[in-house]
C-alpha cells in the first residue's frame, strides 16, 4: 500500500508535470490499465494511450495548476483541491477543481476522477 | 438530474445539520439505499439506519465543520473541502477532509466518500 508521503509526492509530480507540459511524465504516474474520468459523468478514458492523449490535449490549452490546501489521503486514495488558470477567448479564467486518485500497491494511479463543472469556471 | 444549486444547497444543509448535531436532518439528505465510506478504505455503511447511527456518533464528538473553498460539481456529483475542529484529549484538533457525494435524480445522496487520514490531523 502506498504511504501518505508517496501519494503526496505523486500529486506534486502530477501538478508539476502538468505545468511544464510533460505528458510523458504525467502519464507515467498511471498504471497501464488505469481509468480517468474528467469531469465525472463524461466517458472514461482507459489505458495509458488514451490517458496520455487526454493530458497532451489538456496541457495544450496552456492551463497552469495550483494546489489549494493539503492533500487528503485515506488508505490507498488521495483527494486534493486545486485551481487551473487558463486563457480562453483572450481572458484569464480560473477553474476550481477537486481530483481524487486511487493508487495500486506500487503507488501508480489506477483511477482518477475530476470534479468540476461550468459553475466552477470564473472570469478573473 | 440535480442542478449545481441543488447540490450546493445539499452540501450546505449537510454542514449546518452536522454542526447543530441534527442526525435526522443529515440522514434525510441520503437516499434509502445510500452507502457511506468514511474514511475511504473502511467498511461501507449501508442504508439510512447505519448512516444515521454513523452521524449520531460523529456528532457526539462535538466536531464542528467549516467549508473551505467552493463546492465543485460535475453532472450528478459534488466534491468539497472542509475542516473539522474537535477537542481530543483536552486539545483542539483540526482534521482536513475532502468529501464526495453522488446524487440520484431526486437530489438525494446515494454515495458518500470521505478522504482523510492520520496525516490530515493536526493539533492547533
Amino acid at each position: 500500500m502506498p504511504t501518505h508521503e508517496q501519494m503526496v509526492t505523486a500529486v506534486q509530480a502530477y501538478i508539476e508535470g502538468f505545468n511544464r507540459q510533460d505528458a510523458d511524465a504525467v502519464s507515467r504516474l498511471f498504471s497501464q490499465h488505469a481509468t480517468l474520468e474528467d469531469p465525472v459523468g463524461t466517458p472514461k478514458r482507459r489505458g495509458l494511450e488514451e490517458i496520455r492523449a487526454f493530458y497532451a490535449n489538456a496541457m495544450g490549452t496552456g492551463a497552469k495548476l495550483s494546489l489549494v490546501g493539503p492533500v487528503r489521503t485515506a488508505t490507498n486514495s488521495a483527494a486534493f483541491a486545486f485551481s487551473a488558470r487558463v486563457i480562453m477567448s483572450g481572458r484569464q479564467h480560473q477553474i476550481d477543481i477537486i481530483d481524487t486518485f486511487a493508487f495500486d500497491d506500487k503507488g501508480k494511479i489506477v483511477g482518477m476522477h475530476a470534479f468540476w463543472g461550468p459553475q466552477n469556471v470564473q472570469v478573473l
